[in-house]
């Protein structure tokens, strides 16, 4: 059996009765119950994770997948492609928003080759992951072949098995790819089930008549397709893209290690679709960090029953929001671990 | 002149120039235009605040004022007002939800009396600045006097005074008071102008009736003491309370110190409220943490045209919010200081 199928049968949700007692840990916090509101959600999960009531802050990593598409040429961005490489080379200089906001949530960032369309040599503390320079044009045909979507999953998988075995507690997902909003857009419409207008948006800065255009190319990709996206995997090779399918492989990977997974934006959160699609268990893995400024995103949370731990309007990608969000459930985690109990310091719990 | 006075005559708006010279540099760092959203207003704001294009991340205070209501013997909390007493041992032990957070964010938490109602001897670690032992029942006439009142706002311009000194270039409003839902709901319908009803909520977790009579006990206060709520400081005096009062003085405080202030929950919006009726510039040093659970204060944001970092259904108080939102304020500030511009990286700026 292959790493993929091996890796969906270790998900298992987590245990209910760990929940239950972390809860009732909780609300014998020196606090009004459930006065934490959200944060409790979070630190209940973040403990019954790791199946324990007072969990272990680990390391934390985001991992950033690059990969080009080359439906950009059907004009879908505002940035040319060339930006996809820059901007890894940014990543590897420490300039970027990942990198200063990594460095405050104490967080590393690895930076993964997965498709990006140039040769970056062996740029210092580059992982070189290449399935091929670029996803093909999803309006004119499939991203990938099936067998290039599974190899992008796996070395996402790995990605997380190398983190678990580093001693990281919670992992990010990252991506640069110029026109990746594109591919998201596309796994949206056909995993939820909407059209491609829905769920598309103007990315990095398309003005109103660009979203238009780029919600056609989109629609022609789902039709163009439409033979090859009858599964979740296949909808993934045929309409997604290298990046897509590595942060696919790192959702699943982390659920299967049984650490949580920090969900940034609108192009993570289509490829932890997948991942739920694959395996719904999945989700008690998943933190979604925020609600991005795409549209689109909005229809997935309210489809999903999902919540976003944020709102700030972000839409830059890179893992940012989820290195953000990061800080937030280590809070949630620390309170369950560190807080005193009614009874150590003698107040009745009251209401 | 008093303090007080010297105080508001020092507050000053943030510079328009440098408010633009900020967006400026944000609009060239590798990232799309606005991509960050929100984060980069809290950026532009912070560096105005210091008048610099890469502020400092200086140290960071929670300061927590305590206090008692005797208007709990109208039966508007929850929890006996005993707890507020036990609360403060508890933070002072290091146990309570914001010691958790603080910590986790890098603040300092400083622990003030400043109406407690009991003798909390000299507790180590305490600062004893007790103007009177709980502010007097509003449902049956002013919570203190006009001299009283003065007196805690001035303890709260000390704080931020103090905090500056020592170099905290970000000060988080702290607060525990059994009873302060209350006298922080009357605040908010006399500077709001509307129903007590309106701003009521649960507090700590009253049932529907409760809320309901509640609502009466802050119309019945708000009747009583009309006479007084003819000002900002009058309405503070009459229907507010003693760390309500503190917290006002701490805002103002810091604005006059040029150091942001991070207005946590429900009761700390009260106070910042009197705090922007006093001198509306202040508003350009306050950034709020979040969106309590508590009903009146969607509210206020609202009327005051003003939006929280956060929403995460808290309702704790203690200044829990502000120190988590802290870090985000502190993110936002790293972007604008530590970011690569596009020249550096040989980027053309694009959308």
């Amino acid at each position: 059996m292959e790493l993929l199928e091996t890796t969906l049968q270790r998900i298992r949700p987590v245990s209910e009765t760990t929940l239950a007692a972390a809860q009732e840990r909780l609300d014998n916090l020196t606090k009004p119950r459930r006065s934490l509101g959200y944060l409790e959600d979070i630190a209940a999960r973040y403990a019954a994770i790791q199946g324990v009531l007072r969990p272990q802050m680990g390391a934390k990593r985001v991992c950033v997948f690059a990969g080009d598409h080359k439906v950009t040429a059907e004009g879908v961005s505002a940035y040319p492609p060339v930006v996809t490489q820059l901007m890894v080379k940014n990543f590897l200089g420490g300039g970027a928003a990942i990198n200063v906001l990594a460095r405050r949530a104490g967080a590393e960032v690895e930076v993964i080759d997965i498709g990006v369309d140039g040769d970056l040599g062996n740029l210092p503390g580059l992982l070189a992951r290449k399935v091929k320079s670029g996803a093909d044009n999803i309006a004119r045909g499939p991203a990938m072949t099936l067998a290039e979507c599974r190899q992008a999953v796996e070395i996402g998988i790995e990605r997380a098995q190398a983190a678990a075995a580093a001693g990281v507690t919670l992992l990010g997902t990252g991506e640069m790819g110029i026109g990746n909003t594109t591919p998201a857009a596309a796994l949206f419409a056909v995993l939820l089930g909407v059209p491609a207008a829905e769920v598309t948006g103007p990315g990095t800065g398309l003005d109103p008549s660009g979203v238009a255009a780029k919600a056609a190319v989109i629609e022609r990709a789902l039709q163009v397709n439409r033979e090859h996206c009858v599964s979740p995997l296949g909808a993934l090779a045929a309409v997604g893209g290298l990046e897509l399918a590595g942060l696919c492989g790192l959702c699943l990977g982390a659920a299967a290690a049984r650490i949580g997974v920090v969900v940034d934006g609108f192009i993570a959160s289509a490829a932890a679709l997948v991942a739920l699609r694959l395996e719904p268990a999945a989700k008690d893995y998943m933190f979604f960090a925020h609600m991005s400024a795409e549209p689109g995103h909005r229809k997935f949370f309210a489809s999903e029953g999902l919540r976003p731990i944020l709102d700030l309007g972000m839409r830059l990608g890179e893992g940012s929001g989820a290195v953000i969000a990061m800080q937030i459930i280590e809070d949630a985690a620390a309170v369950i671990r560190e807080m005193a109990t009614f009874a150590e310091v003698g107040i009745a719990p009251g209401a």
